[in-house]
């Protein structure tokens, strides 16, 4: 990048909020997921103005910019595959307002999910997508991804909690679109476009969300089966009853062993396990944990173990959340990627889909651990592979591609709520093949020098397991 | 339009679905606005892929090409402006998949609101957004201007359940975009920005919507007040307390007047009424129907009767489902019309709001009712007026704007659930003003011809009262 622009950069956001120095261009290279690339320099803005301008000056050079929260992306949002400008969004992470007696509050996209839920909370609001990561990713980052988490079935995800955005264009422009108000329909839902766009269209600068009532109880049910198809069947039979639960978590073998290894959790060394989480007014919570009992042992559950006491239940779900970690700790040479860690099928095909996953492992020879918000049919697959080995590499992509046919062939979508940009954007452009010339265009006409998180989602060609962020050993 | 064309649509749809016929084309000019214009065809198509062959033809001769469901848009969606294709899709009523297991099901743009609750009433399950037409409006329609209606704060609107769609582009591709799981982040989020389009991005011809169980119980209260501020400050109480009721109805005196005066409902002849609705569980119901009684006593009502029958509850909805008409009958030469119909703010904004429309009514010497969703801060506004007078119309004017100006003021929107097209396209303009700009790129960019439903919403130039459905008499 040449010394000028970095100097009018520089000159916007101020010296000290900007890096280019080799190890800094080095670790903003990463995210959450198995690719890397170097920025050219990093800037950490801390006004919409100055977004504005430096998107101006990027769009003047034809230099690729790219805004990240806190990186925990699981596909390559976050990695400036181009090159050029990232900017940090963490400076921008101030709460503007909390208006929870209009059932809205506003805040900067750097703003933490949890900071966010903690002041919600003193009022007794909260925003109730649940992201695994949410205790360090950012609300502009879920905005980015449409993300959701465990209790999408009740509570359903970011799309939904969107009211309005502060939008810098490509061309540097700001925008406002959408309101503080419950609803509207005055113009096109530019809001709605921009969720789930992953950076290509915009850097978001301010988030209008919908808040709800925090529930006044809450329950979780610990669940053991011998069999994972089993467990998939309960969380039909639960649904279909109808109940709607506030959220069920899936776990198999495994991801139990690994959990179990890292922590003392103590969950029970079953074949799949169930974390069924009712909430909402108390009386009701108490009606549903004896009907969730019963549906359950009906559905063939060896054990079922209800609890409302705060720290039993916060145990539990450290233990769920420990699984994405604690499948790297699973055997001394592997690491756990996250590649087809994403897809979600109608609930009922649940069963289906986990005998399908355990049948592609077997047959690439990888080892699959799944897991996941099996209440919204979202299910999570991590592969355990030694990351030098190019076979293994090639393996896990053959795996890969087996379970994308197998959940599209049951109706599904290759991710619920982790987004596209690099590891899922061959099988996210098979499953939307009617749809990719309408998002090509739409791309085009916003931003015509592809400056924004270029290279991604429909841009992407070529393997996903290129640009990895391991060296892998030539055979 | 030249007759060779109208042969090969003719060619396409088959003689039986099509008309030319003067008389025919005079009333497909019409929908619930005050506008009007005659469309050159009328087809019934019965399939996407006649649509697609028709929008091919369209495309190829630059023709004007208009898709309606049963024409009971407020803002003149259906009036074709610029003449051309008229699609009435009718025909296409088919309840595809209801797969209540998998909470979605699959519709044709054809379906009748109320027809498809029906069906999902078997299983005990709802498609919980409630417009007002719901009666006889289609799901098609619903989406076109992301409809909602009484149950949005608790419920959402249209956009917040539409899981997927099937388009067909001005092109005359055909595109599917969402899926049927309940999330994904698998691309653009294209369904949500093809909500609230309002027929000038393409025409659906297919729409997966998320369902939601019944609730078990419901209660609703009629709640009597001698100030109209009152009332406004009461629902304001209502939600900061917090509560999430499923609907609150605002009823001022001139519509009370009218509804009493047109059918037996008899409503209490006050200053403002509101009808509280609660649902869930027995218990809770139980619960709210106290918590309500007590806010509302508190903040001065005069009057609070609940209800759990039945009939009575269907006798009060019916009382404020017949504002709507019952104000036509207001005086002799008066009609109601839908200008300011449809304004949106935040709830605590509701007193300021409701004040401001009495006073601009005043000042410009026209009478206008007020009623609406008050729960989310949706507030209609019907104008009544003597159609034939131009003085009349200029006054109406004027209170629009002098109403669009204290509802953006106070943070709202000038359209919560109605939609733009010609009766607000003003105004959205001046809402929306740093976005108009995208708007115009993206309908650019997915149709370079402008065939589908052109002239409103970005397009629109002048004023709101041309293209009345009236004649006027010259002064």
């Amino acid at each position: 990048m040449d010394s000028a622009v970095i100097e009018e950069i520089k000159g916007i956001a101020g010296e000290e909020n900007c890096t280019t120095k080799t190890a800094d261009l080095y670790v903003y290279g990463f995210d959450a997921s198995v690719h890397h690339e170097n920025p050219d320099i990093v800037v950490m803005p801390k006004t919409t103005e100055q977004v504005s301008k430096i998107v101006k000056v990027a769009n003047r050079h034809k230099i690729p910019i790219l805004a990240r929260g806190a990186g925990t992306g699981l596909c390559g949002h976050a990695v400036p595959l181009k090159k050029g400008i990232v900017l940090d969004m963490c400076k921008m992470n101030n709460i503007k307002e909390v208006q929870v007696e209009d059932l809205y509050c506003v805040v900067e996209p750097g703003v933490i999910y949890a900071k966010l839920n903690k002041e919600l909370a003193k009022k007794n609001f909260f925003f109730p997508p649940t992201p695994g990561s949410g205790d360090v990713c950012t609300i502009g980052g879920m905005v980015a991804v449409n993300a959701s988490g465990m209790r999408a079935i009740k509570y359903g995800a970011t799309r939904d909690y969107v009211l309005g955005l502060e939008v810098v264009l490509p061309n540097g422009e700001i925008m406002e679109t959408g309101t503080r108000t419950l609803k509207n329909s005055s113009g096109y839902q530019l809001d709605r476009l921009f969720v789930g766009s992953e950076g290509t269209l915009g850097v978001i600068t301010k988030i209008n969300l919908r808040v709800a009532p925090l529930p006044k109880a809450r329950a979780l049910a610990l669940v053991a089966f011998d069999d994972l198809v089993k467990a998939g069947q309960c969380v039909s039979n639960l649904i279909a009853h109808p109940l709607i639960p506030s959220a069920i978590e899936i776990i198999d073998n495994v991801c139990i062993k690994a959990v179990n290894n890292a922590m003392k959790v103590g969950f029970p060394d079953v074949e799949a396990m169930l974390l069924v989480e009712v909430d909402g007014h108390p009386n009701v919570v108490e009606e549903e944990i004896k009907l969730v009992s019963e549906i359950c042992e009906k559905s063939g559950a060896v054990n079922v173990e209800f609890s409302t006491d705060k720290d039993t239940m916060a145990k539990w779900i450290a233990g769920r959340k420990a699984v994405l970690p604690s499948l790297s700790r699973y055997g001394e040479k592997f690491v756990s990627v996250s590649l087809a860690d994403d897809m979600a099928v109608p609930m009922s095909q649940i069963p289906k889909a986990v005998k399908a996953f355990q049948e592609i492992a077997k047959k690439n020879n990888v080892i699959v651990g799944t897991y996941g918000h099996a209440a919204d049919g979202n299910l999570h697959t991590k592969m355990l592979l030694d990351p030098k080995s190019k076979k293994y590499w090639e393996n896990g992509e053959k795996a890969v591609k087996g379970i994308f046919d197998a959940v599209l062939e049951l109706g599904g979508t290759v991710t619920g709520e982790h987004g596209v940009a690099i590891s899922k954007a061959p099988y996210m452009q098979t499953e939307r093949s009617s749809a990719l010339a309408t998002m090509k265009a739409i791309k085009s006409a916003l931003d015509p020098n592809n400056i924004m998180n270029p290279g991604k989602m429909m841009d992407w060609e070529g393997s996903i397991i290129s640009n990895l962020r391991y060296e892998v050993e030539k055979e």
